[in-house]
């Protein structure tokens, strides 16, 4: 059953365009994770914040990403890693629009 | 600039298509919600949390729903809401699938 993965943590940045050269070769790495359909790269330099909501193609999937990006990101130094997995309500996210009817 | 919200909440149930059947109505009017172009609905059993991870239009259009929308809860016995507002990094959601270039 397809699962959501939601990660966020406290970050200081740098965020916008030199985030993203700084990550798109991890970005890309990130394609070849067991089960990761899309991911979308979250960040609110207000909050000093950032994350990501990605959705897997099952609960077992999504877990073990959780546990390898979570040491991942204790190595880059960062701390209060919040991860949670929810199963997708799919008949009322179809009636919003939600993009969880995709392939990976 | 197109803005995602991320919100969860305890939750008791009721889960799944009790839970679909309950909030189909709830769900159709979130589309006429300003800004808003998708919602994905999750919920997890085991954790006893529910929410939503939403995009929208732009920063004003997300904080706009996350008010209304976590005084909503509250009037439904809900407490506890978090609610995140993030900006989306779009090049690197653009090397993962992420699903932010859709339209309301």
């Amino acid at each position: 059953m397809k699962t959501l993965l939601q990660v966020d943590f406290d970050y200081q940045g740098p965020f916008g365009e030199v985030m993203s050269d700084a990550l798109k070769e991890l970005a890309a790495t990130i394609n070849n994770e067991p089960g990761m359909i899309w991911k979308l790269w979250t960040e609110n330099e207000k909050t000093q914040q950032a994350g990501g909501v990605y959705l897997f193609e099952s609960e077992e999937t999504a877990q073990a990403y959780l546990e390898m990006h979570t040491a991942r990101l204790t190595t880059m130094g960062i701390p209060n890693v919040q991860g949670q997995v929810f199963n997708i309500n799919e008949s009322l996210s179809a009636i919003n629009q939600g993009p969880f009817n995709l392939s990976s």
